[in-house]
């Protein structure tokens, strides 16, 4: 089979084999943004080479900006209930070839707030088998952060951060920014540090904000250190409002999804707070889709 | 006198009499950013007119960015220090003429973090007279709202929160602006309030960031109310946040400083958290800076 995780900014195709070991991989930068609506003509070049009948996707391709809108699922579902509401299509650029979309998750019970999420949803479907029993919590970081609830093998709550996001806003269009180098590469650990720290301080986020611009006007930290020092103060900020340490009992351990830089980051700041962590590759989604696909195989 | 009120995107020029009445006034919005560094030939065509030899300038026109950098001065301070920090400037576009420049002011002592403000402080003289007893709060919404605690007359220190900045960026470089009508001149008060309760909510505001964009994709708030909830829900993030309430005793009022528009909303949202409210005008600072200008007399 081929999965195909196709967000915003990016796309990546999956060959896999009946036992689910990924075989060949590809990516490509031609998100659902980057497409023009073309999205036949953006796939067929990708999996050419690659024949198998059954094409999952799961991510933005799915939503209203994609290929084919799939409707929200709400919580709790699992693979069964995901696989349930997936309904083959079949296009005449990809003939006698079925296409799978998975649909995302939303939540409209947590909060008055509705939270949603198109993609993370496949990622954790390659874990639900191994969080069959009890409640378990899973954060994928990034743009908008997702923090899953799984209870009994079903997700049952999703709470959205947009920290990555707010990140690169504040950086490329705010003051904040003047005071920073352009290079992001660099990871400074005493500045992230100190940001984490500052994020406990109860005077609030918007102040803590004004504050990496006082670092540098008084030369506190560098303009090589200041984007770590914001990096550490937003997901300072992001972990301590996530619920994790108002919950009994508190989880003994997060299951971090996502590019190993990040999970750096999460990662350090998880175990700072004393909370465990255990660490999952990016290409969960391809894992996320097979599984899926054996359920519909099951299930037709 | 002249007083100059000269911030990063605006200018304003009043002219006083002895009495301290403001008897004309005018704007530009030459500000500091605007200028390319000709400060002198920006002003000279605005006050043509008025032959007054003392000419004072408070705001971000004495920054680095400005026309003479002058340094912070350091919290407490109140109208005597500023003045004392106070030195005449001549330039030849000026001749027989004194500019003086009012220092910002800076807090290194509140927390590890300092905080700083320019042009700000000369708002707050204007009113330091009537605070010489117990212990006020004032509160100067804007781009980046200062808060700033007064004590028996002095300054002893300032907060700020990044609040209007935050909602600028937001709104013209997130997702968020996607799901939003391009007017941001219509309040709706039903959106500003539900955003100001949704922001006494534990889980913290970047996950509040995300449900601007899911209400608006459910449909909950149209286009047009999306602004003024993301509104409610900074102003009401930086109001709790800002210490009023872990205060002993807790001041039964804040002042409230600045335009119209942004008073009412900082005045709805502290009226809403059960607090009192005392307005004040922008322009505070020309008030501000004639009351320095009589400690400066007094002094030489």
């Amino acid at each position: 089979m081929i999965a195909i995780d196709w967000g915003s900014s990016s796309l990546r195709a999956y060959r896999l084999d009946t036992a689910g070991v990924v075989v060949e991989q590809k990516r490509s930068d031609r998100g659902v943004q980057a497409c023009d609506g073309n999205f036949a003509a953006t796939l067929a070049p990708l999996i050419a080479d690659w024949n198998d009948a059954d094409i999952m996707l799961c991510g933005m391709i799915g939503s209203r900006d994609g290929w084919f809108e799939q409707p929200y699922q709400d919580c709790p579902t699992g693979i069964d209930g995901l696989a349930a509401a997936m309904v083959p299509v079949e296009v005449p650029e990809f003939p006698r070839r079925r296409l799978w979309f998975v649909p995302g998750v939303a939540d409209r019970n947590s909060t008055e707030v509705p939270d949603v999420m198109r993609g993370e949803e496949t990622q954790a479907c390659a874990l639900l088998d191994l969080l069959r029993q009890g409640t378990h919590l899973l954060c994928l970081p990034g743009t908008h952060s997702k923090w899953i609830t799984v209870r009994d093998g079903k997700i049952v709550s999703i709470a959205t951060a947009m920290t990555g996001e707010t990140y690169a806003v504040m950086r490329r269009h705010s003051v904040l920014g003047k005071l920073m180098g352009k290079d992001d590469s660099r990871f400074d650990a005493y500045a992230f540090d100190a940001g984490l720290r500052r994020s406990a301080d109860a005077s609030g986020l918007l102040h803590h904000l004004f504050g990496v611009r006082t670092l540098g006007l008084f030369g506190q930290f560098s303009e090589a250190a200041l984007p770590s020092y914001l990096s550490g103060l937003l997901i300072g900020h992001e972990v301590r409002a996530s619920g994790l340490f108002s919950r009994t009992p508190r989880p003994a351990q997060v299951h971090l999804i996502g590019n190993e830089r990040l999970i750096d980051a999460y990662a350090r700041t998880l175990v700072a707070l004393g909370v465990g962590v255990q660490r999952h590759s990016e290409n969960l989604a391809a894992h996320g889709m097979h599984r899926l696909s054996k359920a519909l195989i099951l299930a037709s």
